[in-house]
């Protein structure tokens, strides 16, 4: 299999999803090693690097990319599968950031309250032991999560010309900030310019759902990606694919319509999968349907409808059985 | 250990929470068997049972109760705890409904398109198999769906002199249709009454995250609790418990709203009980928090911040322990 | 014409709507003349009385009433003409409220931040003037707006056996808090209740569109109401209507949902007085109509639709011509 | 006074804001004529030409421009006057568009349900009659409306790299849809980029508040604008001053932020120009204030907070009088 591998230096980081000229190429079918940064640029180190004094907008959650996908042209898809993503570093960094995150108000639900504190935790990560440590900054306690690491942000351009922050998501991808973009994953996303575009970074050694203070355990990362364009097919919102589940994903606000796109999207698909009548399909996800969150926290909200392939009647392979082709190339079970 | 039985004559159903003169009394530390019907009143039994034509508003949603919890007054937690919720019959039913469920624009979400159609599922309920038949109306598709009983509506009467439509989930309980209050859940009420004023019904065979159409797989049940008054804890949102996991529940619209509320609910309990910070707390449920999704179909859409207590740092006992002696009562592990 | 005047006692104050026996019976046709109390009960004199120090929960907003209107039925609706809203003192007051307000984090916008600084404001209030004097607290400034007094909180019983906070507007009126519920207005309730059960209070000296920080220029007021039972009419969403203008309410969060209830109703509205095709309606509404701004802060935020009935083409008269028979009987144009 | 006149050929026409070189330049104090096409690029001329069918996604709501204002950098505001709007055309055009609108269930608040009726209403203009004659579609009834023409789209480059949609309304202005953006009114935007790179178009020949159906009474306009760089002043969200009023502008959903971000920025706007301290600004804001509605159909909501200026003590002239300084260049009052 063609492997691309791709470090980007620091000026080469992208902070839009379109507007940028790719960094390379990529065929379909072939495979990406890429190195991504953290969200903040690698530049928040300890407690004393306050993300508002060391960083500066807009260079937060770079993105490395874009690639261009030959043969990618609008209305086809591009599956993306994530085969691996490994922390770069023994370390990941959080923090509260001055009027970002759902415990605050922010600079769109706007009050007149001062923000919260500006304070920076730092996570130890033990790849070994699959554990991220939660140090307080209060007093001595010590806990120790679960490694799950994940990718906070992936996109492609998006459509009518425009270039969109890498802080949002939307129809193109972005922002997305679910723990279901895990290693394991294949990730769909609808085509809009040629070449696709693709970009990636943000990524966490886990989240909670919600991404509650706006900030994940933060981290660089060594992602490798299969790719592969499924022609002719065009995706509107972003969708996953994992061994055992199908996941459409909503970006919007309020968050009920994140909600709604992601749930009337996965109706639908499950009608194109097993041909089942619209009523009966919404039923069927209304009984049996999971609504993980991904963030309450970016300019969209994400949220994500999902349902086991299992409780599907008879559906047939999602985009033509590329997930499992994937999943020839890479290791162990999920 | 004292069992009040009650089953209500088709009379004695209540429609609100608040504004009603108890049924029965209980004691604190005593056993409740409650017969609770379903969601249509057992009057929606077939295909031909369109719910808009056999019930009529307000006559829907009933709840069996209120129960007059003997010495608990306001400024006191009720602990319920749900022994068991056992299908009453072989069936269950779900519809959609015009005008109400999150796919279709509805009474507040107002358009001007016209409803969706509304339709009938009738599940079959096979208890030894632990399964719930989903039969397609449009086609001969079936898939078998887990059978996980849970308890829709169940609240105390609302403070302020209130009485509240069983429709709605508030800060007092009432219509919280999260599939997380099933059997082995404790729930903690806040009281705002004297006696509290307990009532519970629509039970659900299961229901999926977000009750998409409005309506999960609705059952009549004999539903078994142990209650228990916390003396002098208030409790403004309400909590749950479980063997694993606390979670507070928040309902509200915008979703967000909701979210917002149960996780600030959190960030406190895990102060209380780990005695973290406040800023440390929010950190740790940002990374370790799950956030499953209620309803988002009811008048206020409901949304559970949950944790697990394995990944709090040295937890004390949530109120008093008082879940670890109810499952001393109750039969087997979860 | 009858005419009923109506004194409160202190403790005959309501702090619901339903749930309460009626204070006195009035007439369709009879003209009732109410006290009202200020929102803080009369508590707020001065800067010491810090609202959440001297006022109780549940005990704010109280209303007059319920008053028992003979002759209405559910289905049918009463139409109330604001015939006057006097001052009853020649002072009002403002505040802040811990969480409470459109720029504030509040209880349902639940974030960690301390809430705003608890502050009273009190006006001058001129009636020969017609102003209402604003004086800074923390410098000299001050400003002499327009006196615009408005009945903040008026409704009817809810149905369905509820008992509604009078924080709380809805269906059935409540705490609007909209400035065009002044003198000169026609306010349609539809019946839920046998005898409507119609009770108001908390006027304002004068509010801004959205009532930002969650308080009016608050003011005890002698109201002077017509009443008349529009037979057989039922009314879904409070309407109102001057001499020049119709206006339908819609009380929901999030806000557009309030418009979207308001611009609904008003569209159907139109429909029936012009014999308009709804598509036609929908399209004069959306270049003709208004949308004015009640509350932003109350359980419910408060919007209407309004249309000036010069550009509808050949209206017939609202409910019967009501509100040109109220203002024959009442001073002055508007 | 320099002026630019600047009619787009059709390939000229730009549908975003930001990624576009400029059409011309002007400096600080010229003066520019532009022609704007309607926001159907003209293509929608009787009922026959649906806009799904005669349009093509993203060639909708063109824009006249980007032009280069000389010396605007970063930092600094543009301050746009709105001289004259001069409808190009005896004619005007609104539809219903599927999927699109406040009154049906859209792209992102998401249903099952189909769309309503696509449907195109011609209207005619008589600019000395200084009317806007509706013909309904259904039936004889015409109505005449006060001709009021506005600019709905306005705005300069977004900040950060970004390209934004011409549908969308942000900090950096664009499809604003506010009637208050009539001739006669200044226009406040921060300078995000090198030149600003102004554009417009989108013109109406009236709207109602909230755009209901969205669209309005599409026009093309020969609009005359002043503009002036504003050195040194930095302005966050678009605000509007008018010979009586200030206005700031807030774009976001749910409506409740884009009203929380209007009334925020209004307060500090008072703050600055009078010295009231921010609570003393807060309370007069929330008791003078109006909150103008924009739309509540694209995929940010416009929401104002305005305020008379006779009713704040002592103002300062706002951006230094530039306000005044415009309309010594434009005949009469207003």
């Amino acid at each position: 299999m063609d492997t691309i591998t791709y470090r980007p230096a620091r000026d080469e980081l992208a902070y839009t999803f379109g507007g940028r000229i790719p960094v390379a190429h990529v065929r379909s079918g072939g495979m990406l090693q890429v190195h991504t940064e953290d969200c903040f640029g690698g530049l928040v180190r300890g407690p004393a690097d306050l993300p508002s004094q060391v960083c500066r907008m807009p260079y937060l959650n770079p993105v490395s990319g874009p690639f261009f996908v030959e043969d990618a042209v609008p209305g086809d898809t591009l599956a993306v599968h994530l085969a691996s993503i490994v922390p770069a570093r023994d370390w990941g960094v959080s923090s509260t950031f001055p009027h970002f995150g759902a415990l605050t108000s922010t600079s769109h639900t706007a009050t007149l309250q001062p923000p919260l504190e500006e304070r920076v935790w730092v996570y130890d990560i033990d790849r070994q032991a699959g554990t991220v440590r939660f140090h307080a900054t209060d007093s001595d306690h010590i806990v120790d999560l679960p490694l799950d690491p994940m990718i906070g942000t992936i996109g492609v351009a998006p459509g009518g010309f425009e270039a969109r922050s890498t802080i949002v998501s939307d129809s193109h991808g972005g922002n997305l900030d679910t723990p279901e973009l895990r290693a394991g994953t294949t990730l769909y996303l609808g085509v809009n310019v040629h070449g696709a575009m693709l970009a990636l970074g943000d990524g966490h050694a886990r989240q909670g759902e919600g991404e509650a203070c706006g900030v994940g355990v933060e981290i660089a990362t060594t992602t490798t990606l299969i790719i592969e364009v499924i022609k002719g097919v065009p995706t509107v919102w972003p969708r996953l694919e994992t061994d055992t589940s199908i996941m459409s994903v909503g970006c919007a606000r309020p968050l009920e319509d994140a909600y709604r796109i992601a749930h009337r999207d996965l109706v639908g698909w499950v009608v194109d999968l097993t041909g089942l009548e619209q009523l009966d399909a919404y039923q069927l996800v209304s009984q049996a349907g999971r609504a993980p969150i991904g963030n309450v926290c970016d300019p969209n909200y994400t949220l994500l409808a999902a349902v086991d392939k299992l409780l599907l009647p008879q559906p047939q392979a999602a985009y033509d059985g590329v997930h499992a082709r994937f999943r020839q190339h890479t290791d162990g079970p999920r």
